[in-house]
């Protein structure tokens, strides 16, 4: 009997403690006294989430980033942060402070304060982000996808997993590929300011952090709708990429993660407001499919649908 | 150059993210909107917190009871929390089972909801807990007490270290001492209904879980107050173990830490409401000393007042 992966101990966990208000979605909902306060907790540990010749600066930016792009994606500007770490012995003084330095201009970038936490010794780098900030309108949950919707991402797929491909196993790519795909996962850019104006318009969301099939399939399960791809969503250079060093694209561009871009289906009434905002904040937004009836995630080639299963990393799969 | 410990690391993030509303002290407060909620992050890691021999639902009760603690010296019930996890190669469906069981008994005991989290992967377990609370009276501070305040434990210290000393250094004692040092280690039982209560009547206070001689130390210097102490908080079956394994008591009582108790300071005029209140509520209270002008924590020995310097647990320090 194998151990238990992520998944199935985040079911274990749901099966204990019943249903919370939100449950399954990106973000917890709390209502304390008469306020709503919308709640994210983000864990990054050194040994897993951590590439090798990463900043700390840009280690603590991340860890931040994951919080702020799943509120993102419910239109909730985030308003506080709490931080909890665990260091390990021989952290010096001046990796203590490129570690404050990167929360602090962090936190400066997405307008938010951090308001406290905790310092522990442990056997690796290990950073827990709380983040808080309040909605009074209502959220887009993953689970509210409409037939006839346009299935929509707020930016490419494919440079972090092609970049994780350059560092870890030796793919070929030209320098300028590489800066792009290194930038993506050292320093990725949530689109906080087009979450928080878009969100609106938007029937159902997900940040795709845990990849883009994970995603899709989530909506596609909680929207109970089926989710047409006709589209890859990526830039050239990552085509060319999978060319170049014969792997599939489509495992690229879906099996990957860490692209921190906002999945959302939104009503064709609504688009051209969403492309709209998308143009003034220059987020590049991709068109990928339309929801219809049934289930499952599929994908239109050569006009027979092909299930699109779920892909990329899952903790603690053997 | 000696590396920073978990004192020195706190003083750099807190130079770096200025005042918050509420440095330095046990909880965060967070004005979002109209309201005003109390959060607190606590870490528990294996490799620093955990004893040989403890379970993993005593370990996830831990995890909340560090939290609870905290929250209820300020008079905050709590509410809500979050949970993230990292989690170690090898760990089975039984070990997450009675991970989710621990938390599961522990949110019943303590009447709060678990509401989400995280789960990773990592190289050892780490839970990290947020707690959420609302409390619109005025809550304590560390930095309260008042020049004829009498300070006041609410319960006795030295169990703890003990259980310590006879787990890892083979100290001797009784088998019923032994389970008793055992259970305020494995099972620690935080004044949550004590707190809730009589916290209104406090002039200071603080969750003495990093040690008596820390907690008295940060009260003292936040104060700006000397604390005179002349009784020590602790049981005869302390006093005894001490003896006959030729330990100083003082450093039994005043340098471990994880007793989650309470320190607070009191006028003498509430003093009476505050032990009516512990009576109901089978709390035992230690009168250890009283507040004067000055500086520092000194204990009356012989009529002479001696210096008690920080001692106990620091995290990272070699």
């Amino acid at each position: 009997m194998k151990n238990p992966d992520e998944r199935e101990i985040i079911k274990t966990f749901q099966r204990r403690f019943g249903k919370p208000s939100f449950l399954g979605d990106d973000v917890e909902v709390l209502k304390i006294g008469s306020s709503r306060i919308i709640v994210k907790s983000d864990m990054l540990v050194a040994s897993t989430d951590v590439l090798p010749g990463m900043k700390l600066s840009d280690i603590a930016r991340k860890s931040l980033v994951a919080c702020v792009s799943d509120l993102a994606c419910k239109g909730v500007k985030p308003s506080f942060a709490t931080i909890a770490l665990a260091i390990p012995r021989g952290f010096t003084r001046k990796m203590v402070n490129q570690l404050a330095g990167g929360f602090a201009l962090a936190s400066k970038e997405f307008g938010l304060k951090i308001v406290g936490g905790d310092t522990n010794q442990g056997k690796e780098l290990v950073i827990e982000v709380s983040m808080f900030g309040s909605n009074n309108k209502n959220m887009p949950t993953r689970g509210g996808a409409k037939t006839g919707d346009i299935i929509v991402t707020s930016g490419p797929f494919g440079y972090s997993s092609s970049g994780l491909k350059i560092i870890l196993e030796k793919s070929k790519a030209s320098t300028q590929f590489l800066k792009k795909c290194k930038k993506q996962v050292m320093r990725p850019a949530p689109r906080l300011q087009f979450g928080l104006q878009a969100s609106k318009y938007f029937s159902s969301s997900m940040d795709s952090s845990d990849g883009l099939a994970i995603t899709l399939n989530d909506m596609s399960e909680q929207s109970k709708s089926r989710f047409v791809i006709f589209g890859f969503p990526t830039g050239y250079d990552v085509i060319e990429f999978a060319a170049r060093n014969k792997i599939d694209l489509k495992d690229l561009v879906f099996c990957g993660g860490e692209e921190y871009e906002m999945v959302f289906t939104v009503s064709p009434r609504h688009l051209d407001k969403v492309r709209n905002i998308a143009r003034k904040l220059k987020v590049p937004l991709f068109v990928m499919g339309y929801v219809a009836r049934g289930k499952d995630v599929v994908l239109m080639e050569k006009f027979k649908p092909k299930k699109i299963k779920r892909c990329g990393w899952v903790h603690l799969r053997s």
